[in-house]
């Protein structure tokens, strides 16, 4: 039976590290991000639509937000998208995905992608997408997209690679998830390590076989679900709650083997806080973006400022280094520095009651 | 003829370094800037209201804000409240309100007082002001009444005067607008300086023979209208217009030799700019403060925080000596140290057609 190829998009997410904008009910990967006219998962949607049939592209989201896919993507249809009855990481969202995928065709390729990067060089990166499927079809592996590193980023994973002249694929010796600094300056001179981009490509059979050996709590609940049937959505919920919460980074690939990198040269960011947004976007002479024109900027540095009323003046005199964004019920002035902290802040929101901001 | 005594609130400025919450269409002085349930317009008429009767007090204004008046004050008749045509500082204001005094009753006196001013201690304050009537009853001079210095402000006019044991009111040796830090330092080490509070007391026909003198335009431009008649109102037009731009500090006071000035003892502040709210608000324990309970300050110090939508959680991380002001329409982020160039930033709106936001 010929082998058959499926793109599953990972849109669960709450995206706290943007808040305020980015919120329970609406998280980062439905939100127009980049001023474009389109939600990330849009975007991501329609790259993959390039090169896979509307019935090849599944869409993994949290129950709450199956209504907010079905606004955003017109044409999927209600079985395309894979809803998960609890937030559990990467790992079971990947398995839930696996299994599906595997009985619908048992012989199933996946290519799993977050719903909410940016990708730039749309053709190189379905040109990778291409030869990353060919060699799964070839090799009993698991593979991972790598991105040439352009600055010691300590929010990325890191993949060690054995260098091999004249291959494309390269063997993964280590993954490392955010190394301190001084490691990641390491890391890029060394020539050696690529960021994880988090796109994977396999097989359903080899990805299940890896559960079975490295997280077989999730493939023992997840493995005896009859899916495709009018019990899947009960079964789900109870297999979901035997599951870990685990990263498919830490839980599988950490563990895995037999695990290759293709080194990829598309523009890439996973938007992962307001400073990554701030990287990416077009800058002033100094240094300052805002995704709104009603804006002053009077001797102000690195600063970036999202104001969601587009008819709100927003002035800044004299500061800098700052993330200020300003929604209807938040206003939130940060060091920009200081970004990581916004989880907590959600956080000890959460902790304190004030659900209705978050 | 007995003298009669009657008090003028100026309430006609545009409050500019209080934007964003200072509007053209509703100045300061019209603000709950303290959030007591008051203006400060409102607190300083029921202060005097303690000493003077309804017809005593009159409020001196823009056209364009008589309507405000009268919502703010709703007792005041109409013809307690003096309406300029035109903006052109303190000497016109209060030659065109000692005119109309005068013509009331030819020998009055009148206290002269900002709209716009914190007063604490109110007893002392009104204690001072019957000292200060008494005063220029007995003496044909100027009065003003002088605020110990608290810190070397550079905001601030001083007046330094001769130190003579016994006397309760000194008499003024210079006045000194918005000395440079090293001044203002001396000037208080000096022990001969007090603060300027704009409170003035004369008598009307001593102001105005200071008119004649030394600012004989604004004098006979305003001489000549037939006040308490129907012609008033086109005469001061007509008036005004030949009326210079000019404070009676630097008009009058700065060269009149006769003044006189009542060092006081109650708590004073212009409040005017966000520093000087800054100063007289209570703050935390790393000196931040705010009008609203919705704020979270994270690892903050020496912040002020003004936002308008009582709903709306503002949430501040790793950042210090700000003023942040957040309106409906308008969002300010400011460097404390720069408050001064609010006024730029306002004419610079201006020039550019933003009046919408002023």
């Amino acid at each position: 039976m010929k082998q058959k190829s499926f793109v599953t998009i990972m849109a669960g997410g709450i995206g706290s590290r943007f808040w305020p904008l980015s919120r329970n009910k609406k998280p980062k990967q439905f939100l127009d991000l980049l001023g474009v006219g389109k939600s990330l998962l849009q975007m991501t949607y329609e790259r993959f639509s390039e090169l896979f049939s509307e019935d090849e592209i599944f869409i993994v989201t949290s129950d709450n937000y199956v209504e907010l896919v079905l606004q955003q993507i017109p044409n999927i249809s209600r079985k395309q998208i894979i809803s998960e009855p609890q937030r559990k990481n990467t790992a079971p969202c990947i398995a839930y995905a696996a299994f599906k995928l595997q009985n619908l065709h048992p012989d199933s390729n996946m290519v799993v992608s977050p719903a909410d990067h940016l990708i730039l060089e749309k053709d190189d990166f379905l040109m990778n997408v291409q030869e990353g499927i060919s060699f799964i079809e070839n090799n009993d592996a698991l593979l991972t997209l790598g991105i040439k590193p352009t600055k010691p980023h300590t929010g990325y994973g890191y993949i060690q690679f054995e260098e091999k002249k004249n291959e494309r694929f390269k063997m993964v010796k280590t993954f490392t998830e955010k190394p301190n600094l001084g490691f990641a300056k390491q890391f890029i001179s060394s020539g050696e390590f690529l960021w994880n981009s988090g796109i994977f490509i396999w097989n359903t059979k080899k990805i299940l076989s890896s559960f079975q050996q490295y997280l077989p709590d999730v493939y023992e609940a997840l493995a005896d679900v009859n899916y495709g049937t009018d019990t899947e959505e009960t079964e789900i919920q109870n297999a979901y709650s035997l599951c870990p919460n685990i990263s498919i980074d830490y839980g599988i690939l950490e563990k895995e083997k037999n695990i290759f990198v293709l080194p990829t040269y598309f523009t890439w960011s996973d938007l992962g806080t307001w400073e990554a947004l701030y990287d990416i976007n077009t800058k002033n002479q100094e240094s300052n973006t805002a995704n709104t024109k009603n804006i002053r900027f009077n001797n102000v540095k690195s600063t970036i400022v999202h104001e969601l009323n587009e008819d709100k003046l927003v002035v800044l005199q004299d500061v800098e280094n700052l993330i200020v964004v300003d929604t209807d019920d938040v206003l939130l002035v940060c060091n920009k520095n200081s970004e990581q902290k916004l989880k907590e802040i959600v956080n000890l929101l959460s902790a304190k009651n004030f659900d209705e901001y978050l």
